[in-house]
């Protein structure tokens, strides 16, 4: 058997997320299907991050493995001409046997942008935050971030999750004209944990808590403000690192 | 009776267009719907350009007569508020009595995107062309293109203008990693104009036809080749000067 990388690229804004759902598209089920449709085989595509409703990846990771004797361009090429367009395979590569899409997986880096000023081009791919932002506070919080630290109090319930140390390897904030981006690269995430953290810290910059209530939810655990999670449409998978 | 001034940003994806049809939602259609539900008149708005479907607008500007006493910035408030997340109101501003959106505009700029990379992520925004180009090519045209011609043979059929007379001050191709981008600034501008010049200047740098060719479209109106339009959701209205 082959082991087949793909490095993919998609809009979340149509799926109900990376995973097969009993409900809706979802980018797993896509690609899952395409792969059928030129190998025959009903592969078990293993993706790297199960990515939510509406979030996009430009650097999304899956593996599978396959008979098919198809040579990996040609693969490439017959995936992107059966896929809708929400999804690219930019590309296609055999790798060795012991390789897992989720399991190899060093570090992950995830992207989310916000606006300051309401647009209409490009709308699903960035949030709107209409408050006054403090942005030394955000790059405050970034520092805080960054480092080894238990996030379960930004991360959403119901998974089967015990460990919930991640190491942030890199954590900042930059300002671009009108856009604030917000780069983290980690060995692992949370399910949820960055919306949580940029909903948190735009919550901080906007003086909806203090930076101390947001250093207790990182450090102590403590949740004396109501976290609210950063909308779905803002936050891009970037990159994994085997 | 006051008349206001809009500038307007809308997503074209969704859209049959600029002007209202009897089937389809229009830009014109939601504007003017919103404006009712705010002062309860049927005004007669009137847009400086009629976008096709598909085709965005960073700075299309609208005009219309109204008794209603409302201030300008709570009347912005309102229509952003009332108005499809596609739609935004950048500003209202009380103009003139003589200023119409059409007829007093001095110049245009459109802008056409090109990407050398199929993408998911912003195909909306974007024409993917696979083939290879020759830059110098796409340069050569637009030098050609400036200054005073009849376009005629790049425009769309269908209207009731008889003067093909464009008077072109600007148009250039610029190079941004794997995206390329035209930028046009005319006094007017035909029907399909940009699309139809886009369309043909791509088949001169993919070598589809020879620049030649080109130049007797620009010159003679002597049309060789079949003109190919550039797919609609490339091109954005960008501005509109008065």
């Amino acid at each position: 058997m082959r082991n087949i990388k793909l490095l993919i690229e998609y809009d979340g804004t149509n799926f109900v997320g990376w995973q097969i759902q009993p409900n809706g598209r979802s980018v797993q089920g896509e690609i899952k299907k395409a792969i059928k449709q030129i190998t025959g085989e009903d592969v078990n595509l293993i993706g790297a991050s199960r990515t939510d409703a509406g979030v996009h990846a430009r650097g999304q990771v899956a593996n599978f493995k396959s008979q098919t004797k198809i040579p990996v361009e040609n693969l490439k090429k017959a995936l992107n001409s059966i896929l809708p367009d929400d999804i690219v395979i930019h590309s296609v590569e055999e790798v060795p046997d012991d390789f897992h899409a989720r399991y190899s997986a060093i570090e992950k880096t995830y992207r989310y942008f916000i606006t300051q000023n309401k647009i209409a081009i490009g709308r699903n791919y960035i949030w709107f935050v209409k408050y006054e932002i403090d942005f030394q506070k955000l790059e405050e919080c970034a520092r805080l971030i960054t480092g080894k630290h238990d996030f379960e109090i930004f991360s959403k319930k119901g998974t089967n999750v015990k460990n919930y140390i991640c190491d942030v390897k890199f954590a900042e904030w930059k300002k671009e004209n009108d856009k604030l981006i917000f780069t983290i690269t980690a060995n692992r995430f949370l399910y949820g944990m960055v919306r949580g953290l940029v909903g948190a810290m735009i919550d901080v910059a906007r003086g909806r808590f203090e930076i101390d209530v947001f250093k207790k939810m990182l450090i102590e655990k403590s949740n004396q403000a109501e976290l609210m999670h950063a909308p779905a449409n803002g936050l891009f998978l970037e990159e994994i690192r085997y």
